[in-house]
């Protein structure tokens, strides 16, 4: 092979190997789909009985329990831990692999973590990714090739980003199944404020209230309905990879729960007025708000 | 037949046929279920096209626009209209049945009606009805016959409350593949308080503040994922039946209202603050309490 199509050919194969770290939902699901799709994988996790198992599964060729020792011989690394080890992993990234690689990573918060890849030295290229999908359930044991089937799967270029880069992110979101959407890291932490952090905290928020009134009324949970049951289910999420995303879109989350708290501190004032009209005006504005998104969201 | 048997024959068959008020989610749903269970059931509607829906669908034997229509013949009335409805038809039960009848509703709160219900004169017996179940969507046309499967359904017996409505009361619940669950109007409505009412008032704020983001966030609905989904749901509730259920069980709503406030104001606080362990150990008792729910509700 001459040298100009051995590095293409290179080039193509680079695309194709990934090096994930973290096994859980995230990673798991991933490393699940694409290995349906020809890449492969080796997986760098703590838990050694997870990536046997991905082993034996035929999803990842190989598993280490660090970076450090997986050798040097890297192409693209894949970050899918919560958003603070991100970070600490993309600080420890220019003394493992001097050379560089390809870097994309999977959290919840693009701000700071696109400030870190920028950081990077020029031997790497890095682009931030996000999918907008989920479980109230984690580990590899919960993952499933399908989870990021028609789902929205943000990407957020850099000034670390090349172009080839860029668009073997693009073909790895086609891969899984999802839809990719390039945002800026601050665009991107400002809305999920409001999609993903604000309900989950109205979620915790709605179970932690709701435990302090079932002390005194013994059938509360029995006559909880459907509408608990979905309205609660973000609170399972588990707290340690929540505290991390709070702290790194700190601003953006209290200016969301202030923007709520205004709501409800107004339909309050409404409904202790007994303001019939008003009442019913705030209401139904939430449903036009409501079918507005279903609409834009769903095409309803 | 002799008069006892004849009295026993007619106790029998007055337990099975009802006049229906109010064919929308509720009262369709359980038309459809009694229907295949033997009930005969004339049904009460403004909506001419649903009544004659109904009746084509071999789920009513007849329809009328208004309880005047139907005649006095009348053993036993389901109110399955909205809760401030019912209370004026109950207060107009007596004049348009002097000889007295059964009363069951399917209203959402259950103080106002059964105080109402109590104040009925002595030759009707009246039960108070709530199925914990329900759809955003409402209408005869969304209605399920097993809407009520395996759900459960409170029943408030109150003053005005004869053993054998009780009893009729608990049968029809069975009928409907319902779980009966007898509780007080005032453990009732504080309860859903919290298991409905809040979590409707904080949906509704977080889809009223997520369109107010929206305007300067393009992206906004379409980065929204399941999480949003779920926890957006009960907004799209119909406003006017939401209106009567706040109005009547305000003071519990406003409790409900204020422990959630407290809640976020504290989480916000150690936000703010980066409290990490605080933050941590609150996020955990949320998630500590959502698999209470979880256990309690579902045996998880």
């Amino acid at each position: 092979m001459c040298g100009c199509l051995r590095s293409v050919y290179n080039a193509i194969m680079q695309q194709k190997q990934l090096t994930l770290v973290g096994l859980g939902l995230m990673g798991g699901s991933l490393a699940r789909r694409l290995s349906q799709q020809g890449y492969t994988i080796q997986a760098i996790d703590l838990d050694k009985a997870a990536l046997a198992q991905a082993h034996n599964d035929g999803v990842i060729t190989a598993g280490y329990t660090s970076l450090a020792a997986c050798g040097p011989d890297i192409n693209w690394i894949i970050l899918a831990t919560p958003v603070r080890t991100i970070l600490s992993q993309l600080a420890d990234l220019p003394s493992l692999f001097p050379a560089g690689c390809w870097i994309m990573d999977l959290g919840s918060t693009k701000v700071d973590i696109c400030r870190a890849m920028e950081a990077l030295p020029r031997t790497f290229s890095a682009i931030g990714g996000h999918p907008m999908c989920g479980k109230e359930t984690g580990g590899y044991a919960s993952s499933d090739a399908s989870l990021f089937d028609g789902q929205t799967f943000v990407l957020s270029p850099n000034r670390r980003t090349s172009p080839p880069l860029r668009a073997a992110a693009q073909t790895l979101v086609g891969a899984v199944g999802a839809r990719p959407l390039e945002m800026s890291p601050s665009d991107h932490d400002a809305i999920v404020a409001y999609t993903s952090h604000l309900p989950y905290l109205l979620s915790a928020g709605l179970v932690r209230s709701a435990a302090g009134a079932a002390q005194s009324e013994q059938n509360l949970w029995p006559v909880s309905a459907s509408g608990f049951r979905d309205t609660s289910r973000l609170a399972g999420t588990n707290a340690a990879v929540m505290l991390d995303i709070l702290l790194t879109n700190r601003e953006a989350v209290l200016a969301a729960l202030d923007a709520h708290a205004e709501e409800l501190l107004a339909v309050r004032g409404l409904l202790e007025a007994g303001a019939e009209e008003s009442l019913l005006a705030w209401l139904e504005a939430a449903k036009n708000s409501y079918l507005q998104y279903r609409r834009e969201k769903f095409d309803d």
